[in-house]
């Protein structure tokens, strides 16, 4: 990887394998790069059966915050992740409990604006949130508003109605109240062509409401590998790869936090995005570009039955 | 008004008197300046009335698209306002229906994320509108989504929904179905210190989600003056006069269009807003600087009761 190329290197065989070799912590992405929706990646579950067993410490790393992280672990089994254990798994939801729990140390409630996944991740942490009653009647002109509200939580919300964020954009009238975000991913694809508005789409209309900008916990921002090093020991950036889909978020997550990145092409972002971003003369877009790229994970595999060949 | 000083100027007694005579066109913004909700601002019906009834154009150019013309008459007309017509009144869903209809000339049919008096204000223009059925269980995974969706029209729509989100995101994937804001107003006051949130919230969402910009047609795009011109034979942006009370909008609107501009202080920005404007060293801020302040629209009242007295 030399001068104005760095980057974007596609990279397979024993080259990958002398990669790996040099890595102990594999932080993962997880749809598009492990599964769509129910149907994982072919050969994405043996792949990280292997890692670990071969004794990497693997993470998943994932912005989606619709999920507690006791169904993740039954996803990763019912897809065939069957080595994967609650400790593994940092969603941005999660991280978000953390944060409000031990870095701010919150008092009073936090008003979501998220799924109800989100708030039970909150509550587990024994963060109180507002109880939401479900009036039909009730307009930002005559409901009530809770007086002891320190933050706001937005994150991915297919139950947002014009209410939630009208009282959002009150409760953040108080400079002492915080303005957190689980992401900022702009939107998830679905089958179909259809697209699913995300976090950061809420997250924008909040904050043109507000005129306040809002602290990120999930990726890009480096909260997460944070969280990860306090959970773990020992966890130095220069032996951890980043593994994702998604340049603005992965890639741009992996720099801000100092990890060799790969980007895989079975998802959202393309060698073409990657390259173009490597190309641009604005610096600022070449924290978008993949140190490595692989066409899908299941790339791992030859990796490890030579591996497995050489050990038996 | 000298060099580094630019704007702001306090104006009263007879060069207001000197200014409104040398003016043809006097162009009002509505809440903040005229009202607020169902309340007249003390003494702005009689200027109103004065101003029209002393030979000037007056027209009214709202960003407020939550009422059909026909509305805002019977308001004008509840508050005092008795000489107010239709014909001198712009808002932005009528403006919005002007630009579809006349100006891009639009086949097939509008998704409207806004309140009913958009939808109509389209259909008494003959713009289609995608019909919304309400269906409690539908979701953006199983929805139907109309073929023939040619633009998608965000106003402020106090019934908005994450499935209006989403299927909005989804007709925009089209490059060839447009995207237009009525305005990106970004809240709007209401008592007790709550705030509604406004357009602007609400395309910054769709922005994000879509990955594209908004067409906007209210204030401060230039097409709303555009439309005053098209209506009325010899508008001279010399001899107009744009009063409003929201530097960021009702100024930068004048600005935009080449209008002197008067900022009156019972609506939003206040004084100190517009001099920092003024003084900033960003040369983009001083779009936002009135040329004039009034304390209030009422300031006018001296000019035509002396007026009223010459004539008499």
């Amino acid at each position: 990887m030399a001068g104005a190329f760095k980057g974007c290197q596609k990279i397979r065989g024993p080259q990958l394998r002398n990669l790996l070799e040099a890595k102990d912590f594999i932080l993962l992405d997880c749809d598009g790069v492990l599964w769509h929706g129910e149907k994982a990646v072919t050969g994405a579950a043996t792949v990280v059966n292997s890692l670990i067993r071969n004794g990497k410490h693997v993470v998943f790393v994932t912005n989606n915050c619709t999920r507690p992280r006791e169904k993740y672990v039954h996803k990763f089994s019912r897809l065939g992740f069957t080595d994967v254990m609650l400790e593994q798994i940092f969603s941005s939801s999660y991280c978000s409990a953390l944060y409000l729990r031990d870095v701010v140390k919150i008092s009073g409630q936090v008003f979501v604006m998220g799924c109800e996944a989100l708030r039970s991740e909150l509550q587990e942490a024994g963060v109180s949130c507002v109880e939401e009653a479900e009036d039909p009647d009730a307009t930002i002109y005559n409901c009530p508003l809770a007086p002891d509200v320190k933050a706001v939580l937005v994150g991915h919300d297919d139950k947002m109605t014009f209410l939630k964020l009208a009282k959002a954009s009150c409760y953040l009238r108080d400079p002492d109240c915080l303005f957190l975000a689980t992401d900022i991913d702009p939107w998830h694809p679905l089958s179909g062509g259809r697209i699913l508005p995300g976090s950061g789409s809420l997250t924008a209309a909040l904050e043109v409401s507000s005129g306040r900008k809002a602290t990120v916990i999930g990726k890009p921002s480096r909260f997460m590998f944070e969280c990860i090093s306090s959970q773990f020991e020992g966890v130095d950036p220069a032996k951890c790869l980043m593994i994702g889909d998604r340049l603005e978020t992965d890639m741009l997550f992996g720099a801000n936090c100092r990890l060799d990145t790969m980007l895989t092409l079975t998802g959202v972002s393309q060698t073409k995005d990657a390259e173009e971003y490597r190309d641009s003369e604005l610096t600022t877009n070449h924290s978008f570009v993949p140190d490595y790229i692989v066409d899908s994970i299941a790339d791992f595999l030859p990796a490890f039955e030579e591996q497995d060949e050489q050990s038996n």
